[in-house]
């Protein structure tokens, strides 16, 4: 994925002009994306009867039928509700097909087509004269690093890989010797560890977000924008079964977990945890250490963080605390609604030793993603009334997407390690 | 890509058991590998009326059929001429469509389906005892570590990105000063700068050369394996043009360029060399500085670093040296036969003073890919007739794949930097 430059570039402001979109595979040139926030998909299928769009939220909520051509050319140009990432793919003739023209991001447990949409206002607004690059796109200045990290696994019996973001600096000789907070990032159900790498933006989210980058006219006004302190962030993946299913590794967050997760806290806390603080000059202790998650990693969060309060310090949920509520894991009686007193162990029972411990918690969602928006907020109420010190967000308009979990990050991010 | 840790566990020495393959993604039970070597296809379209497995050397050099069950299931059982990883799609009535089941890989200009096949007697030897682990898989004990770094190309126009390779050891404290050699090394065309670290294993394969880790019986009984020293490893994205075509960054390299690559010897000499040395801890020169690739990547390669001994003094190409004789760039009138005297601008014309300045230069290709591996050996002849010293390998079997360019790099990094 190339980020915007070439919109950037080639962009007369107000004009009503079409690229490829920044996801597009070398020299394909479908899908285009417009100034104005439209989208056309086009692909080849002589031989298909009927083929449809179909993908996320806030791109298209049902399918959307491609018309054909002479040439055999399948097309729809429509505007997306929400800009920002999207996975799509083409039904065809009853089989779901990836776009040949995009790249593809691991979602719904295979290799899907995605596409970058991007703002409307940061491509075509002739108001402001600053370089229009979002939060999640490289800026000028000093970058972190993302890298993977690969390490054997006694509790599943696999190797696994998580990718790690250093920040800006950390490989400096000035700073040879700094020691860094960390934050545990997860994506949602059928991702893996390469979502927030990809169609997360997370390194970009973070180096803008510590070194207070903005391309907003109103942040530049405001005196600009509120800076993250320097951190690692590790994301694992969140899928991880037990060699041994009688193990003696097993964590108390399994109650909690989604077949196929099962093994993750356990993970998460024996090997994981340890691996990175040896690897990294970490500050190794609950007060540095955050969790964080989107969707299923929103839930993981919630399980692995409140039941190892020695361990973690900062808690975000994206899209995902309202797990709190529903979705029992199969074969466990279905857990009664959330309840202050008694959830998680009772570990918000007493408040105010729940606040004192507790530095940062913050649930986020999108006004558009009605179910898990209302869970969100009634969760934060009634962890009000129990006395339970909790910051919310809702971020107008997106839905149970990327552009969601990127505006909770950036807003999340600034308020860690803060104290 | 898991990498054959469930194999590994799960094989019974001699059974002819069937595990997913590898580079599945999570859940699906095809394609599946057997201990014999062979693999089993299935793809489910109950609408369709043909479909075709294609893919690449090695894999299927024509299209092999599926057959279709009540069930619409199509699927075909073959025995691959080649273990290592394959590229391949299907071919549903006339459309190229990913399998479903597998990860995809930039290839082809596109994403694409691959599959690991792991070599049979590795799976299914019972002579020996020792944990069968190829050396493109991790081995237990250090690792070095893969990261994405992110550049503005002012020549280009664009943000770029490369991977960057760095040695077990070089965040340790007690590395902190050491600084190291850097090996440039290139995909092939249609491919970009993920190649080398997924379907190329690079990690592993610089990790099992510089810690001698190899799993060969024969090995064992030699001694070990010879060690390359630790280095950095820096993959770039070979496609690069000019944002200004009259530019004044045009580098000598570019008359020797495919379409689309023109400007990648200027990015690399004025932009990324330098970023790399000043981003990490190198030894900057030429006695430090080696540049490979394969295919497209191994005439880039000839390209830049005969232009520019001054940079490089060790020399790789896998399945691409037969580019100096063929395929001139269009519009250039057709080069003359590779000629020791005269090509490069005559740079091998003095076979003293060449052999003098280059420490190194190699040539690999596979036996399968027989205009490759007969152009090498005609290049390496002529060049050995002009008094050039030039080594040569050629891995017994393989085609045009990525098997024979993990064996050329593994073959080819213990050479380097040993003067």
């Amino acid at each position: 994925m190339r980020f915007y430059d070439h919109i950037i570039n080639e962009s007369a402001p107000g004009a009503l002009q079409t690229v490829p979109a920044v996801t597009n595979v070398p020299s394909a040139e479908y899908p285009r994306v417009y100034a104005d926030g439209r989208v056309t998909f086009r692909v080849h299928l002589p031989q298909a009867h009927a083929v449809q769009l179909e993908g996320g939220q806030g791109l298209c909520e049902k399918p959307v039928p491609l018309t054909k051509d002479s040439e055999g050319n399948w097309s729809v140009t429509m505007a997306p509700r929400v800009m920002g990432f999207h996975y799509y793919w083409f039904n065809v003739d009853g089989v779901r097909m990836n776009d040949p023209g995009s790249e593809t991001f691991f979602g719904y447990n295979q290799e899907t087509s995605g596409i970058e949409i991007p703002d409307a206002q940061q491509i075509s607004s002739d108001l402001v004269t600053f370089p229009v690059v979002p939060f999640y796109a490289p800026h000028e200045g000093p970058h972190g690093q993302l890298e993977e990290k690969w390490y054997f696994s006694k509790i599943t019996g696999h190797w696994r890989r998580c990718f790690v973001y250093t920040p800006p600096g950390y490989d400096d000789a000035a700073h040879a010797r700094d020691r860094y907070p960390v934050l545990y990032l997860q994506h949602g159900a059928g991702e893996n560890e390469t979502g927030w790498g990809r169609q997360g933006g997370v390194s970009f989210i973070m180096d803008n977000a510590i070194l207070g980058n903005s391309s907003s006219f109103f942040a530049f006004m405001r005196g600009g924008v509120p800076k993250a302190k320097p951190m690692i962030v590790v994301m694992d993946n969140g899928y991880a079964t037990y060699a041994n299913p009688s193990s003696e590794h097993r964590d108390p967050s399994d109650q909690y977990a989604f077949p196929g997760t099962e093994a993750f806290g356990a993970v998460m806390v024996q090997e994981l945890i340890p691996m990175i603080d040896s690897s990294y000059r970490t500050l190794a202790d609950r007060d540095h250490r955050a969790m964080a998650g989107l969707s299923m990693g929103g839930m993981q969060t919630m399980a692995i963080a409140l039941t190892h309060l020695d361990l973690f310090s900062h808690i975000g949920t994206f899209s995902g605390a309202q797990f709190m509520r529903w979705r029992p894991r199969p074969g466990i009686p279905e857990r009664p609604p959330f309840d202050p007193h008694t959830s998680y162990g009772g570990v918000f029972a007493d408040a105010a030793g729940f606040n004192s411990k507790v530095h940062l918690l913050w649930m986020g969602a999108g006004t558009a993603e009605l179910a898990m928006s209302e869970s969100t907020r009634e969760n934060v109420a009634k962890l009000r009334s129990a006395g339970i010190k909790v910051k919310e967000y809702h971020s107008p308009g997106t839905a149970h997407e990327w552009q969601t979990w990127r505006l909770c990050l950036n807003k999340f991010a600034p308020l860690l390690f803060q104290a």
